[in-house]
């Protein structure tokens, strides 16, 4: 395999210094111009050959003469570092790309050819290094990394304004195949953004559409997830809400210029999700969706993740399996939906494709973030809620409930106990009017105390029509 | 409202001979560079105040501090131009724009300091003079206008080309607020697109979903519709399908790099689709919905406008009302589905807007068409057909179907005809098997001229999930 790769590299790559020309199709930095073949010149270091990496450069490979004929330029697949020199790779060198492998992280950054690094690893350590020292050394990113932006979101506009010919595309980030960053850079960027809302997660909504469908439970879809490789050994990324918290915070940053601290987001998993929660969804004609959401009401803004009760006449509400849907409602707009793959190599690498083709074709953004704006953070949203408790029967146990709710000024708009089965084992579905979460969370905490509940009880707020 | 609009004018506005430099926020053309404030100030004349163009002006006025403080552009709009200066306008001068009223095209045209012409006056006679006219001067174009582009698509990439430092914005001109342009021309860029299907006319969406809810008649709904405003008094651009057929030609061009002649892509409107039509889809589990398609088949590219039979387990189906929908299928991305406004004040505006924003933000492409590649056209195209015949009762009805279909060598999939209620009108639905349109074209023609057939039949493919 490497030897293919490093056959490409008889093919000589000259970089001119000469300033850029404009050029048909677009725009060009001068760096890129090449003297010779007339195409603008993109070097490419890729750190990262897994699943994604190997998927950009099948894409590289087998677009190339689109790329070189319609678009003018010519990627260059330079080097790809990995962490294992002797792992078989399936996937070949782009025609006229060296593609050295190496897993010496320095021989990419340390590469003056190298004018773009495409940082593919994931993880915050050694990816945070690949980053920041790409934009130091005035190198364009192209990143996937949900995690890394989303913790070190100012750090990196910090770095980006003292680099600012440094391009950074973090398209893949959020949503897999769903470009919903650029459209918040560009189709969007005039508007004024009220709410988004989205699926941003593949794994728990398959899980999630599985209970839908088939009236599993959660440990049961979890396990088959985990078998079709969908779920990974350890799920709590996924199942505990914070790859939605990551993808739903840099959304925030998008679309109303405020960092929000990851940690202070409300978050809920799916893990206490039963089958009772979307039987009593289907009396509401709801289903249950695991949601990220960030918008701005009276001029706070809420950033929570957390399963949702979502209307089936939703757009959100009938996107299964591993489909992503992102819902923004903005002023002009009103409201826009994305739907499409969130994960998988070519989906993904789509993304990261269409982020280096933008830094190729001097399209690329150097101020990714273009809002910037300090909005009041509201962590205690407001919503209507449904709570499921699980009770033991008893006499008083209604009376109790409602006593309480009463207690924390929560109004009930709703009650449904369906007839008993289980004496031992009975759920009870609550719908609340408008409340506060914090409200929610204290009274969910005084249920939990009464003798007659099994357990904490669930509350997910309502997604409103 | 003139008087007040030209207070602003007081504002100086100057721009810079200096060389641009690199901007927080993006890259900047010199031609742009304001020397005072530090913001790139982009001077457009606007020609068309009506819904979209107030719009425009609205939008430019609300979100101006956000452009200035976070964008670093300063949008000044120089001149509008419209037909009665008398007319009173619902929509002010932005702060700092001049915003000079005037009947003379001319007027803008040879103003020296504007940027960029935006044109949304629509049709093909004067429009075509200031888009060709404003490329030549060197001067930006942003337009909204599906039937001009459409109509000399060819003529306008050669312009473009002749004069490569015009940035050519069409955002606007198919399906309102949905970025579906910028999408083709960015995110979806480096994949290889197989199929676009969209619901691109809100008007005939809206009297088709009408048509399916209240098992209303054709007659009925374009009344309601035109009393309404969604339809115009004579509605034939938007039920005959030209609307739809000059947008699905532009996102042929952008997705497969071909020019189809409109006068060549087959196109049948809604007139003729009537109540009975809702009545075999819902049987079926689908419904009726007015689409243009383009896509590759066998490296044949097919374009066509037909309402079609959508299954109503498909997005497509279920985009009820006014709503557009795009559906694309490619390569990497597999399916993506992008929805929203396809028509209205400020989803078009704002669609003029981002285009407005990436000029001035040096963001702008000036090779909207990027790809080009000639693609055998096959306006025959092949696809499962629903054909409803309207008979008179006799003996020999169904034989003499049969014999036609062989005849045809279309193959019968289902036929259905409900219990008859008036023997003089009855409605009998046939499902082909795979066939060409010709050959269903031709089928119908023989049916026609059938004793008992009332009326031409009405064919219409289906979407295949």
């Amino acid at each position: 395999m490497l030897q293919r790769s490093l056959q490409g590299s008889t093919r000589a790559i000259r970089r001119a210094a000469q300033p850029s020309a404009v050029f048909a199709g677009s725009r060009f930095d001068a760096r890129f111009q090449s003297s010779d073949s007339g195409l603008a010149v993109l070097n490419l270091g890729i750190c990262g050959a897994g699943t994604v990496g190997g998927g950009v450069c099948e894409i590289i490979a087998k677009q190339q003469s689109f790329f070189r004929k319609n678009l003018g330029v010519d990627l260059v697949v330079k080097k790809v570092c990995v962490r294992d020199m002797s792992k078989p790779r399936d996937f070949l060198a782009p025609n006229g790309s060296p593609m050295e492998y190496t897993t010496n992280i320095d021989d990419v950054l340390n590469d003056p050819d190298i004018d773009c690094v495409v940082e593919l690893i994931g993880g915050t350590d050694k990816a945070k290094d690949i980053v920041f020292e790409s934009i130091k050394k005035g190198k364009h990113v192209v990143t996937a990394n949900k995690a890394l932006v989303a913790e070190h979101l100012d750090e990196i506009v910090g770095l980006l304004d003292t680099n600012p010919k440094v391009n950074f595309g973090l398209e893949a980030a959020v949503c897999g195949g769903i470009p919903i960053i650029s459209l918040m850079q560009s189709s969007i960027l005039p508007d004024a953004i009220q709410q988004v809302t989205g699926i941003m997660n593949g794994t728990t909504n398959f899980m999630l559409s599985k209970m839908e469908g088939e009236g599993a439970d959660y440990a049961v879809v979890l396990k088959e997830a985990q078998d079709l490789g969908f779920a990974e050994a350890d799920p709590s990324a996924d199942v505990d809400g914070y790859d939605v918290r990551a993808k739903v915070s840099i959304l925030a940053k998008l679309a109303f210029g405020t960092t929000v601290e990851l940690d202070n987001v409300p978050m809920t998993g799916i893990t206490r999700v039963s089958s009772n929660d979307f039987a009593y969804a289907k009396q509401m004609n709801c289903t249950v969706k695991l949601l990220g959401v960030a918008r701005m009401v009276d001029n706070r803004l809420s950033v929570f993740v957390s399963p949702m009760m979502v209307p089936l006449d939703n757009a959100v509400g009938t996107t299964s399996g591993a489909t992503n849907i992102v819902e923004i409602r903005s002023e002009s707009l009103q409201s826009s939906s994305f739907v499409g793959q969130g994960a998988g190599r070519f989906p993904t690498a789509n993304s990261v494709m269409s982020d280096i083709l933008a830094v190729a074709q001097g399209r690329g953004l150097n101020a990714p973030f273009q809002r910037q704006t300090k909005r009041y953070i509201d962590n205690n949203y407001t919503a209507r809620f449904y709570i499921r408790l699980q009770c033991k029967d008893g006499l008083g146990v209604i009376r109790e409930v409602g006593e309480l709710c009463e207690k924390h000024g929560v109004s009930i708009h709703a009650i449904n106990q369906t007839p008993i089965t289980d004496f031992n084992d009975i759920p009870v579905g609550l719908v609340t009017e408008e409340a506060q979460f914090n409200q929610v969370d204290q009274l969910c905490d005084s249920l939990q105390k009464c003798g007659f509940c099994l357990e904490r009880p669930l509350a997910m707020p309502f997604l409103d029509a």
